[in-house]
């Protein structure tokens, strides 16, 4: 049976010391598929002690910054030696290539479109390979499914111990995001919403570390928002901005959504007004 | 790393003898967001060993009594020391404090907002402390969640054995859930829906426990419904009450919806008509 | 306490060589409501080293076909000896039987009304019996909610490696999943969408071991439909027909949804056109 491709493959020492035997997965497949559960299948049939933990699966379909963002906001919470793997992959089956990427903490399995390069921002690489059909894989490899036959594996077989550079040849260039970067002037930053939470919270791509100082207040179009430390300091059904839980600036309401009371102009550009240094929040 | 903080702390006898390893977890944060995914990387990080369930993230939007029930009508299945985090926490980042409860059979963990309470009445606490920040929490707290910083940490502990009483102050005056009884007449119970289900039937907040007779028939606004055993008695498409898997009364429809059957009056008030004593169903 | 029952049941050795811990999890529940959580809380009580596996819990409300087709396209990508738990049962509570299955490689625990059979089609069954109510089962079984009392506890119990004939009485006639075959005919063949997935691609019926030539194009309406082996092969936001990851005709869109392009005679038959033995794609 295919799932059995590569059980012989040698550890390293090296490696070895980073394993955490935990595997994140995060994609675009949804909740209506067993794609997600196939692809646990292969990586218990080849690790059966992996750890499989979803990060999400509602990424917007083939929506690699989205993907690319909340990967690079939850891969601090893991332990040392954890493995990412990411499936949102337009390019599936044509010649994007596909990686491994071992960081200076975590390792990383997608496709080389840039969905991995926001975290990698945050771990550093330390090696990064091309991941080609190999003992490793699966004997077959589909046209549409590399999350399957080459990513599944491939993560398995890093959180079991393998080292990085007995799944392919090196790559100097992996692709980075297509993604403007914040804009600094002075007294002020232009960003945007890069994702819409749960709650309705639009969460900017302002990081807070971008900023060494406090912040005056945020505009939203014509809307003026008050900048606090949280939900509460405002009334019920008021916007607020605040640092996100990620460090990242996102606009809120007071138990109510954002996305909603604010609509399309909320997905415009978002000006951030800047305070003194004395007044560093 | 934060995730590291409190491994060394000292675990006791008594606690580790209802350690079962598993943590479930009841959210409001529905399944755009890495947010659960987060919290399950800072338990494994610090108690490798635990299982993770996760029970429900789509409760409504800080719905606390949603949540509450959700969590009653859980906890039953689960084996002695199962661990419970709960985080549907509208008031995070303000004055609410944050609790850790061990019952006479589980552990809970969460907000000081009555989503503890009801499930609380069915397994008596036998003590019951406030999360304060410490050498068990993230060294960093944010102000906007608490599940990934206090709460997720705490059930971890709790979860490879720490003692309750290692994680903060007794607190004696834990929040009630604000949640009208069951209004209870000669003849009738006035009761009402708590939670809709996937399949679209309607559970009330009435136990079985509640009425030591039998049920004659349900009333829904103008609507007599039979009550049965089983959905098969009604023909596809009939409405019917009867005891659901957690003891509730429910509201169903044969192969159909309630809910949409109903409309908005099955959010209504609910009259339960009792038979006499010698037809118990 | 109910999920103690049954810990003392023997295994044999038989069934012990095909254990693999895993237990996989389809069911019509949805994600608003803890019921598989509570399944996996029995499981758990029964065999804590079960290692849970959710396939997909948003099948259409009690469509017994789509849950077969998703659990047939499954099973082949997990390890022998995996327990694979089926709980979309529109007639539970009524006479249907339960079931577990031994095939050549898997379990199957579910109820006997064809949501297992097309799964036996590619692993053979060696034995099958119908579920009672008995020492391995919870200790009161409801009528609404045989997944958490009968199905559950089977499936913990066959994991951890008790032998099936423990479980009931042989069954000769297991219920067969009613659904018209593929309609074979000279240079075509007729068949039918079964499930559109998260990305709208639409699943045929048609597997590609049926057809033993290449295939030439595929005609849903009026509209004619070019064969590829990736996506990429037609601009984006072109229709194609490709034999999808679980080896069925799909059709998809590139970078698009064809359920959205083909609106409702996406649902209608699909007329698929052979090529020569010769073409073979």
């Amino acid at each position: 049976m295919s799932w059995q491709a590569g059980r012989d493959l040698p550890g390293t020492c090296e490696s070895r010391q980073m394993r955490s035997d935990i595997v994140t997965i995060l994609t675009d497949f949804g909740g209506r598929d067993p794609y997600v559960g196939i692809m646990k299948g292969v990586i218990l049939g080849l690790h059966p002690q992996a750890r499989l933990v979803d990060l999400a699966h509602q990424v917007e379909a083939q929506d690699i910054r989205q993907g690319a963002f909340l990967l690079a906001t939850a891969v601090d919470w893991f332990p040392q030696g954890t493995v990412h793997l990411v499936v949102v992959d337009p390019g599936v089956g044509g010649k994007r290539r596909a990686l491994a990427v071992q960081g200076e903490r975590h390792f990383y399995v997608g496709p080389d479109n840039g969905v991995l390069s926001l975290a990698m921002r945050r771990d550093r690489p330390v090696a990064v390979v091309e991941l080609r059909p190999g003992p490793w894989s699966l004997e077959r490899i589909s046209r549409t499914f590399h999350g399957r036959d080459i990513f599944a594996p491939a993560a398995a077989h890093l959180a079991r111990g393998v080292a990085l550079e007995n799944l392919g040849a090196p790559v100097s260039d992996p692709v980075e995001l297509d993604l403007e970067p914040n804009c600094h002037q002075e007294g002020r930053v232009l960003t945007r919403v890069i994702h819409q939470d749960a709650f309705g919270n639009l969460v900017t791509l302002l990081h807070r570390s971008e900023v060494g100082v406090g912040l005056r207040s945020v505009r939203v179009g014509e809307v003026e928002i008050p900048v606090c430390a949280t939900y509460g300091e405002v009334g019920p059904g008021q916007l607020l901005a605040c640092w996100g839980s990620a460090d990242y600036l996102e606009i809120a309401v007071n138990r109510g959504s954002a996305a909603e009371q604010l609509g399309p102009i909320g997905q415009a550009s978002v000006e951030v007004l800047l305070a003194g240094p004395q007044n560093r929040l």
